[in-house]
């Protein structure tokens, strides 16, 4: 087991509790068996000595669900061992939830119940009342996002509801504080009508300082964005839109000065024009890119097709400057650069050995790329996935985390376009040139001072589109 | 200063940051001074020498931001000493917000990403998603209250709107968690329509355990909370209404323990029949007092109105059996129980002398209640105030935290009629009766056995009443 297969396994890990009789030679019993059935042991602890049995707790790591009900199956066959229970370290650590709502300060005396609540309080509510703009300094609204979704488009596990949308929510609130230090709450609604939810988001906005949107589904994410952005004095964000849009940017940022290339002289083709996709492009744009194409299941985003519907169209229209049609292995002749946010097995050998000289390929479907790492590395020059196992992860805990906490510093009232690209360059900039290498154009998300350094640039880039309100 | 003074001034605490010349007598000096200007001084620190002076903070309790002003006009007129700033410890301990929404794990390695966030919870999303249930156990919708509010009745500032409402709701949020063990999180809405406000509260209503609807003024709260009740399946419970019920009827029992007076045989007078004036009467029938009239503005609150509401005619249908008419001071002879949830000065000291023997007087308005209790006190059996700095204080602090508790504890459905009463009998069984008194008929806040005491209780009478999902 090495290192990589450990860490793909730790989110399957069961703990399993043996009783084993309390002679030589039965843990090893138990192990091997363990390992026979494909169990890869982790920690091994002894809970207690019980009427002449030994409880201990295995960990396990396995790939599949399954293999877990075979080692028990099997474990419970031995003569001198029996399986207590078995408890996935998953499950337990959502137990209750993953965040903990707690006060700043003890409320243990009169005195410190005065200040924080009644009659204190009231002396604080009467000044934002007279001052609103103050419940940016003596609110949550100072520090604190709503991570809001419909549970329409979580993971790539679709629409399954707000219930089962909280965990990745809650789990996006514990990356806020984590890596930004900024509180946020998750707002899981029961509703995908888009007035409800633009109702909804801008009736909760007075206690917040931003709104982060999260796993809606494509096209009522684009316009439920647009309304808030339009709608709000805070700033809105689409993270699955320009979270990946930034680290794919700062990630070819970074390509591009290993292969030497200009973003004006490049071909790029772009497979799956979803939310992320289509915020990427526009990104790219920005960037100075001027080649793009686009592909849907049906081929090339061409301003001659007439099955587009206004998403699509709107994307046909940024790009494709030659207004070609055709499938993606006609086009990927001769392109620099190749990013997938589709699925696996779009891009093949043969593809990729058809790019141009010293080929780029961001493969970032999840949790299968449009092409196996393995198969791909001997003929490009840079690569990168949306997976944690593979060298270059684009990974939007690089950027939400940095981007939101440089605009509640500053009070901005928005998230634009200048303060995206800031934070794109920041993230690039954040690996030395001499650090810099095919297998590193991406920091660490464990990297802490790259929140730090995409903050300030954000900051920087607020006050100078005169969207911040604190100087 | 005694105690009593110390409390009420905590909250409207200064700390003035002196800069003295470093010679004998010179904090004696500004010391004095203060005295002389009516200040109260607290601490005292020293915070460090600086170019030969010496740098003190001195902590100043007042009852009035013009006091604050005078004493440091009067301050810096002294030779030698400076007023380098003056702090406001309440506003000190508002900023940046009151709450902390913190990971419950930390997140420093691929492993602990991998559990909390992707890979890893896809896997408890699908749970969730198969078996929807489980968001009970797996999410915050287990142990996590969400405090709405629209801002329209914040405590007895009126209509502040949401923005000014956050300091107040953050507070509740502290004392949910500090005093029940669980997570609150405010939810300030920037609308005052009821349909609206229910259209938000469902919608939300997926990540939350239980609704504390708050300081939403009359009528829209009666109606927006019976919609919520009829159309959620968590509990939905109006602190403002129940909060105060619950606590006044526990006042109440341990009063009629001290009268020896049963509650059939009582004559009860209410004034103010608002929310909170509404629901305790509604929880006095159910204690078994057959005789209950409430006054409004016109007088008491008969059938034979005409100038009558919608709530005050349902109000005046379920109480008042003899169906009288006229004012306060007519109906107040023969009274035993006087309950004002109005404003100050409504009950003289000539009405109480024509209430019946014992009279028990409970002058709940804040921050003046009905009578002064110095003036009450040697004409009343027994005397309870909404404020911290007199004896027997109605402090929903002593009902809400532990009746959520006791809901969510048990997954209840519903915080139904029963659950009330039983928190109202734990709360006045938690004074044992060798310890009561007439200055004793309420716990403190303070006393934490009194939140499991009711969480106990409403828990029993949930799973009796068949509202507790989990036995």
């Amino acid at each position: 087991m090495d290192a990589t297969e450990y860490v793909a396994g730790a989110s399957n890990a069961v703990t399993i509790r043996l009783k084993l009789e309390n002679r030589p030679g039965m843990l090893a019993r138990a192990l091997a068996a363990i390992g026979e059935m494909g169990g890869n042991v982790g920690a091994i602890d002894i809970v207690r000595v019980e009427q002449g049995r030994l409880i201990r707790d295995v960990t396990i790591y396995t790939s599949d669900p399954n293999q877990v009900k075979e080692i028990t199956k099997g474990l419970k066959k031995l003569d001198g061992i029996d399986v207590a229970h078995v408890t996935d370290r998953t499950f337990s650590l959502h137990q209750g939830g993953k965040l903990d709502v707690k006060s700043k300060i003890p409320i243990e005396t009169r005195a410190q119940l005065s200040m924080a609540y009644t009659p204190g309080v009231a002396r604080v509510c009467l000044a934002i009342h007279e001052q609103p703009d103050l419940a940016h300094r003596f609110t949550l609204k100072s520090n604190t996002v709503a991570v809001v979704t419909d549970g329409t488009a979580v993971l790539g596990l679709g629409d399954i509801g707000p219930e089962a949308a909280m965990p990745v929510m809650e789990g996006k609130a514990q990356l806020f504080k984590e890596f930004g230090g900024l509180n946020a709450f998750p707002l899981c609604l029961a509703t995908k009508d888009v007035d409800e939810i633009v109702l909804i988001v801008k009736a909760v906005a007075p206690g917040f300082g931003g709104i982060n949107l999260e796993d809606i589904s494509a096209p009522r994410c684009f316009e439920i964005e647009e309304r808030l952005k339009n709608e709000l004095d805070i700033p809105v964000f689409h993270d699955d839109q320009h979270g990946t849009a930034v680290v794919a940017t700062a990630a070819l940022i970074n390509a591009l000065k290993i292969v030497g290339k200009n973003p004006a002289d490049l071909k790029v083709v772009v497979v799956g024009v979803g939310a992320a996709g289509t915020a990427t492009t526009r990104m790219l744009l920005d960037l100075g890119v001027k080649n793009i194409i686009g592909f849907d299941r049906e081929g090339a985003l061409s301003r001659r097709r007439t099955d587009l519907d206004v998403a699509r169209r709107a994307y046909a229209e940024m790009t494709n400057p030659d207004d070609v049609t055709g499938d993606l292995q006609t086009h990927i002749a001769g392109a620099d650069v190749f990013i997938g946010l589709a699925g696996p097995n779009i891009l093949s050998v043969e593809d990729v050995k058809r790019m141009a000289r010293d080929p780029i390929v961001f493969a970032m479907a999840n949790p299968d790329p449009e092409i196996r790492p393995e198969d791909a590395y001997p003929h490009v020059a840079v690569m990168a996935t949306g997976r944690t196992d593979y060298p270059n992860q684009i990974n939007n805990v690089l950027c939400f985390p940095g981007i939101f906490k440089g605009a509640l510093d500053c009070r901005a009232s928005d998230i634009n376009e200048a303060m995206k690209m800031a934070a794109a360059r920041a993230i690039a900039d954040s690996i030395d040139d001499d650090a810099r290498s095919p297998e590193y154009i991406i920091p660490s998300v464990f990297d802490k001072s790259v929140v730090r350094r995409v903050a300030d640039a954000v900051r920087r880039a607020a006050i100078e589109t005169g969207v911040a309100r604190l100087k």
